[in-house]
Formats: C-alpha cells, sequence, structure tokens
C-alpha cells in the first residue's frame, strides 16, 4: 500500500486505524498525525518514538501502565484490546498449564510492586519458555533501566502492530 | 471522601477510575500516579495540567485530536464514551432541532478543516446557544491561540469529571 493514502486520512480516520499501535495510547497517533505528510512507515515509527522519548519518566511510565498483564485478568475475562488478545493468543498465554499461570501471576505480582508498571515484552517476538525466562531475569534490573528496557519492548510491539495494520487490515477498515 | 484513599489506590483501579478524566487519555493519568502522594485534588489537578503543558504543540493537539465532536456521529451513534455521552446531552446536544444541527454540522466541518482538530468547550459550563455562538467565534481566531484556547476547555472538562469521580461515584467504582 501506498504512504499517500496514509497522508490522505482525516485525523478521525488515521487514529481510529492506528490509535491502538501503542495500546491505549490513542493521544500519540493523534499527536503525530500534525507531521504529515509521512515519507514512509519507517518515518511514522521515527515520531512515534521522539514522541516517546519526549517524555518524562513518568511519562513513559504512563505508557507502560497503559498495557495489560501478561496472562493476566484483562485475558480471563476478554477485557483485552483485539490486538493484545491475538498477540497473547498467539504466543501460548491462553494455554498455559496450571503451573505456568501460577508462575506467571506470582512474578507479575512482584515485578509490579517492584516497579509500578507492568512487565511488557514483544510476544511476537519471544515464546512461552522465554518469556517466564525474561520475566524473572528483568525483575532483577533497576527502575530505570527496566523502564527504558519496557520502552524499547513498546517500540517494538508499536512497530509490528504498525506493519501488521498496513499489510493487512487496512483495505478493510477503510 | 479522603485523599489518603485514592494516594492507595493500585495504578491499575487509579486508571480506571480516573483514566477518562481527559478523554481518551488514560496516559496522563497513569503517568501522574509516578506522584503519588497526593496532597489533595487541586495537586491532582496540578500534575494533570504540567503534564498537558509540557507537551509539544503536536502533542497537546494530539489531546484535542482524541475528543469527540460535538452533536457529531459518536453522539448519534452511541459511541461516546460515558462521561461526553452525559455532558453532551446535558448541555441540549441531543435536542437540538434540524437547524441546530445543520449549523452545528456545519461549523464543525468548517473548525475541524481550519485546525485539524475538533472544537472543544466545555459544555457543562456553557448553554446550547452559547455553545454554537463561541464556535463561530473561535473559528476566527489562528491555529496556536486556538490550541490554547482549546487546551484551557480541556482543562476545565478535566476539573469538573475529577469533582464529579470524587464526590458521587468513587464509592461505586471501587
Amino acid at each position: 500500500m501506498d504512504i499517500s493514502v496514509i497522508n490522505s486520512l482525516t485525523y478521525e480516520d488515521f487514529v481510529n486505524i492506528f490509535g491502538n499501535v501503542v495500546e491505549k495510547c490513542p493521544l500519540i497517533l493523534a499527536a503525530i498525525w500534525s507531521h504529515r505528510p509521512f515519507k514512509d512507515l519507517a518515518d511514522i515509527e521515527t515520531h512515534i518514538t521522539e514522541f516517546i522519548h519526549s517524555l518524562s519518566d513518568s511519562g513513559k511510565e504512563g505508557i507502560l501502565r497503559c498495557h495489560p498483564d501478561l496472562a493476566g485478568r484483562d485475558l480471563q475475562t476478554g477485557a483485552l484490546t483485539r490486538e493484545s488478545q491475538e498477540e497473547q493468543s498467539q504466543a501460548g498465554m491462553t494455554t498455559l498449564d496450571s503451573r505456568e499461570i501460577l508462575d506467571m501471576y506470582r512474578l507479575n505480582a512482584e515485578y509490579k510492586k517492584r516497579f509500578g508498571f507492568p512487565f511488557i515484552i514483544c510476544v511476537r517476538l519471544n515464546k512461552k519458555a522465554e518469556i517466564l525466562r525474561q520475566l524473572s531475569e528483568r525483575l532483577k534490573n533497576d527502575r530505570a533501566a527496566e523502564r527504558e528496557r519496557a520502552i524499547e519492548e513498546v517500540k517494538k510491539i508499536c512497530s509490528l502492530r504498525l506493519h501488521s495494520i498496513v499489510t493487512s487490515d487496512m483495505q478493510t477498515k477503510l
């Protein structure tokens, strides 16, 4: 698809289509719409990244706190966004055995208590065992390092969602 | 109610309860949670204001673009957030006559074409005739002045939503 189609969208259509590439933060996409015309998808990603990095530490943590727990309550109750639901399902979060569910629950709780935001990992790029391993591992980070690490994951998730929309969903959403 | 109750909320409960005091921008409330403990409601408002003013011009416009049109499609289709639905109903936006609907539609379209964001006014503080008058009037502003004007309205809406939650809804949401 052509970037000119994206550049021709009203802000309403742009936000409807791309608003959730950063989970529950339509503000970010609504903001970068100001920077049209975009050269290409990479240019859109650059503006998103610049926006995120322009935020204070608490602003970055705000982005993280808009994310659901992995294999958490929102997954169990069907309250996830469509994007999160697909990603968590593909990563096997819906087919954990009881031991894995307990591990995940315990480690998520420990992580949130320690950092004040949820554990975020690009599940499309990691399998179940690796996700649990990283959750244990990253619990050892200090808060500043872990905030930056989590933001890097947000950017990976964002990039994959962006490309996924443009390659498959865009036609049906317009 | 006591500020200590608010200060004791997890970020999840805090965002669930207060996340929409700035329309569709849970990021902002999720960010300022970092600044607990809050002294009082005014302190929460100060942090929200500081966050908004720390944003670039495009960031502020992003906030504006997360708002629905007044008496627009989302009102007609029932797609408004609960808060917007209540506010627009109270201001008489659901009982416009056909002439008023056409005026509103035409002026909203003109406003969005001119500024690239929707017309925002704290409808709880204005009656129908005044809203239409201000919409015509503010169309004459330049973009920078109108951006700042609209952000002031966002802050008024936010303040009223915040107080409304604390005085009436909080018990039932907890």
